[in-house]
């Protein structure tokens, strides 16, 4: 039985505990963390990192008329735990269970959305400019990381809240790390300021004149040091901010509450924006989580005691991606590999080891991810960019302004296209078809398994025009052998095994999977159809669309991506224009709606599209007819 | 005859000519610009104040080899002039002549398509390590103004250059403008800069500090002064960007050739990233610009003696939504109003007087924006976020993952939504139908004329859910006479007239009118038909489609957007689900491909979507049936 986790009712309580109390129930939460995250999976190190933080702040602060916004939001596990969703951390990301991240829905104490990176300091400069319109006191207080700072739009913010003195705190939770280690000269910056270097350079530099001032007394060896004192408030801490027009404070311990308490409350008493800079470790206090931050960054479940992690079973879309990416290198020394803080989600570590002057780490920087390889493209270099499919929503405009309208031969490999399940609405990348479709002279691929995406990026990296190969989380269905394609031509759609039967089901990359196994189900109630791999998404085989319709087949498509704007919606254009029309055509997709969090199978059988659903619609489709 | 402008061939010239002979011919292009704009409208005021920078860089660097991205783009003309395009000043923005912006088919010399703001930095970055890469040795330079620093972007640029040391040559081009006057901490700090201010605040902070320290002689005078130096060195010029890793130089009078090519020199020596810190005047050299260099910035033909510009015929879709702000928030205290640096253009300048506490200029930074209006409206606020269609795009995210997943009552007003004419492809609002439609709990309206966007504005703060209404550049057809629609309910369209033939047209906005002059041509030609303001793009009017369709019509459908992803699409998905497609639509719209810079008529003529083209193509479809 814990001494505080277990009695504890209201975060009311927190304002009156004393530090040690305080302490005691920190480390209580720690080993509450440690062990459900074990068991659930999810964001241990972010987490872990910062469990002080989150009890300084629910001592200073009232979050029942307090407001405060948690950037990113996969660290306010702690934040949930005091307000009252200790019990439910069992169905932690579970589809109808806790989620993962802040969500209004779910609690009053959730006070805003999140879960891409940067947008704290905006919602939050939001509520405290309602706050002054409804003349009303309150704080307001977004707690945002040093990787996330990276990320241009916190910088609009912070150029916004400092010029226009908006009475707000921003806690800038600096632990060195995106997911990945930060990169950025901001994050040196604040990498001085953690270890004094701002000052001891100035420290040097101003001993070195009054060195030069000769008859210096002993006498004044005090006036001195209180001149140099002097100095350094002047300059040296957060001069970043406070040009910016913020107050800075720190660098504070984000483990020490006392202090850090301290530091907020007079944080409260400042007039305009303030910035709070907390340095923490991620991983804090599980010996395994502060070694290998990354590899506890999002985990599965895990072995609580040595930290073992259980090995997947096959190769993902991402390592298979890495991979290629050097051996490609390896030939054609114009390739190189850009990433906006992920290179190991993406799987080009490796590459990043082997070709280090090749690779681009730009930090949390979408925008400038796309447009920087736009650049290099303008000059003859082959760069790939490899985002996860909701994170380049961040860079739509740079896609069609720096590279579509220039037509410049940048490939876009975009990871976690899909349902990718536990991270919920904010993070499903199922709108790329959609956002991508309609912008001139792009196209668009799709492998239909693993081994197709080595050939297809081959065959990407020497076209001359903007490509986008988009593919899922995970790797391929265990249960099924695929050829992959190994040639390529432009629009070209492949037809697996035999045309046969009276219905064509034309899928998308790893819905063709679903569809093998569909196939099969369809058999069984005698109906027999042609699959089709739709390996391009844009332009679409007008040819093949063609044959497929004068020879009376009726059309399927299935994807994962919004029905609106995607594949489906694109043929029913193209036959609608050229007065192909025959029958109607089925189109599955997702619908009008955002998807959950929750398992990815769950979540697509839920949306009809696994095996069974496609089964079954198709089934319905064909007595309709 | 001009004594250099005439002969000039070739810009070789211009790094052999001494300081004075640069300073009579920039006196010479100044005069030029003021004639030719003032004949065929064009920026003027921005690029009046680069003639003296452009200059500078052409007599420093060697654009045979040497790179220059110029951010935004629409001070370019002298770039232009210099690069053996004077004589095509006539066509300027016209439709197949001169581009008002950096193109790179149109010349060797434009070595990057500009247009939008923040861009150079990510780009220049790119051509930067292509350079390294390749093992080349030449310049890159980005000429950026001091408005597009505030786009997060470019924060994102300079984070990833300072960091990674990256040679290059950032020019700051300081005008305290963007279109309007400058907003935002940065903005603050780079004018303390300029007014010595930072220097001035230190001095006598170490001053105050000497006075303190007891028996300083008089002898030690020269040694404090020495040390004050040091210390001005240490801190004072451009620590923000030094506190970035890069290097600073600044500021400097962005008039002054000798001046500004010998620090331009001294910067083409530093292996890391360099910011070279210009202070210009836009208008330079033209009294009426000088004055009013917003209304300057962009404009149509205007009497070169007195600066007159024509007035216009009718008021303006932005004039009309700009007084029926202010008029809804004399009512309602909740209302408040955002602009990304655009009041002007977007109407709004009225309002930010009778309301400037609830008036937000965020600076160019149209993600902010938007997150921070999700943050107002989770507060009860009802924010209205006023920005142009293609500039929208920035913040495709924020719609997703701040306003539409919370489904907070953010009212986007989307103007210059369809063809802008002159600016060309990176400003046509053509995309913004395509990337709204498909993000689920979004609403999407257009008003059929300006009148009717009074009352659309004023149903859109009543409702409790996202909206997005998007209206064109301009004012009405002045020979139309329309009834507004004054009473809306979600999703039901206006029936003009009685229904009457066989085909009904149904068309968005502004194409409404166009349809109504259609209708009349189509009658000459017996052709009846029956005419659907679709005032809600998003959602759809399935029951009047329904009803239509099952009453035996034809549909056609009207939109100034891409046909990919809008209401076209929509409708075919609608009735292809339902089992309605009986026959083909015919969906009307722009074809895949980026639309030029050119007269709104001539393009609208050019994509078929003026009354003639409506015209014939409905002829056209109705025949084939």
């Amino acid at each position: 039985m814990s001494k505080y986790l277990d009695r504890y009712e209201d975060f009311n309580e927190i304002r009156n505990m004393k530090i040690n109390e305080l302490e005691e129930f920190a480390e209580e939460i720690r080993q509450f963390l440690i062990s459900q995250v074990s068991k659930t999976g999810g964001h241990l190190s972010s987490n872990l990192g910062v469990v002080e933080l989150t009890m300084s702040l629910f001592n200073v602060f009232d979050f029942n008329k307090d407001k405060i916004i948690w950037d990113v939001g996969h660290q306010s596990y702690v934040h949930k735990i005091l307000t009252g969703r200790k019990e439910k951390f069992d169905t932690l990301r579970q589809y109808k269970g806790l989620s993962g991240f802040p969500k209004t829905e779910e609690s009053k104490y959730d006070m805003f959305n999140t879960g891409h990176s940067s947008t704290s300091i905006s919602a939050a400069a939001g509520m405290a400019r309602a706050r002054d319109i409804k003349n009303e006191k309150h704080d307001v207080v977004a707690v945002i990381g040093d990787g996330a700072l990276t990320g241009g739009m916190a910088m609009e913010a912070l150029n916004d809240i400092g010029y226009n003195k908006t009475k707000m705190i921003v806690v800038l939770n600096d632990n060195q790390m995106s997911i990945s280690p930060n990169v950025g000269g901001i994050s040196t910056y604040l990498n001085d300021l953690r270890m004094g270097n701002a000052y001891n350079r100035v420290k040097s530099d101003v001993n070195a004149t009054l060195e030069k001032i000769p008859r210096v007394g002993k006498s004044m060896i005090n006036s001195i040091n209180k001149m140099k004192d002097s100095v350094k408030q002047l300059m040296v801490p957060g001069m970043l901010f406070e040009n910016m027009g913020l107050k800075y404070y720190g660098p504070i311990d984000g483990h020490d509450i006392k202090e850090m308490s301290k530091v907020l409350k007079k944080a409260q008493q400042v007039e305009g924006p303030v910035i709070i800079h907390v340095i923490t470790k991620k991983g804090k206090g599980y010996e395994y989580a502060e070694e290998f931050p990354d590899k506890f960054h999002g985990v599965g479940p895990f072995n609580c005691e040595n930290g073992q992690q259980p090995s997947k079973a096959s190769k993902s879309y991402s390592e298979i991606f890495g991979e290629t990416m050097v051996k490609l290198a390896e030939k054609n020394r114009k390739l190189v590999a850009i990433t906006a803080a992920m290179p190991e989600g993406t799987g080009l570590e490796g590459f990043s080891k082997e070709f280090p002057k090749r690779f681009f780490d730009v930090g949390i920087a979408e925008q400038h991810a796309v447009t920087m390889a736009a650049g290099m493209a303008s000059q003859g270099l082959k760069p790939v960019f490899a985002v996860y499919s909701t994170f380049l929503q961040r860079a739509y405009d740079q896609v069609i302004h720096d590279v579509a309208i220039q037509k410049l031969p940048v490939v876009i490999a975009i990871d976690r296209a899909g349902i990718v399940g536990q991270d919920g609405e904010t993070h499903q990348g199922v709108f790329d078809l959609s956002y991508l479709t309609h912008i001139p002279d792009m196209t668009i691929m799709s492998p239909k398994c693993t081994e197709e995406l080595r050939y297809m990026l081959q065959f990407a990296v020497t076209q001359n025009y903007p490509i986008a190969i988009r593919y899922p989380r995970g790797g391929d269905l265990s249960n099924i052998k695929l050829s992959p394609m190994t040639f390529f031509r432009k629009g070209k759609w492949e037809v697996l095994g035999n045309k046969s039967g009276k219905v064509a089901i034309i899928a998308v990359g790893k819905m063709v999977q679903n569809v093998i196994i569909a196939k099969e189900m369809l058999k069984e109630k005698n109906i027999d159809c042609t699959i089709v791999n739709s390996c391009f998404v844009k332009p679409i085989d007008s040819e093949l669309i063609k044959e497929l319709v004068q020879s009376g087949y009726d059309l399927v498509t299935v994807e994962d991506n919004m029905i609106s704007g995607g594949l489906g919606s694109e043929i029913l254009e193209y036959l609608n224009r050229e007065g192909l029309l025959k029958n109607n055509i089925l189109t599955l997709g997702f619908k009008d709606k955002f998807i959950q969090h929750g398992d990815v199978n769950i979540l697509y059988n839920l949306n009809k599209l696994d095996p069974e659903g496609i089964c079954s619609s198709v089934e319905e489709f064909l007595t309709k007819e």
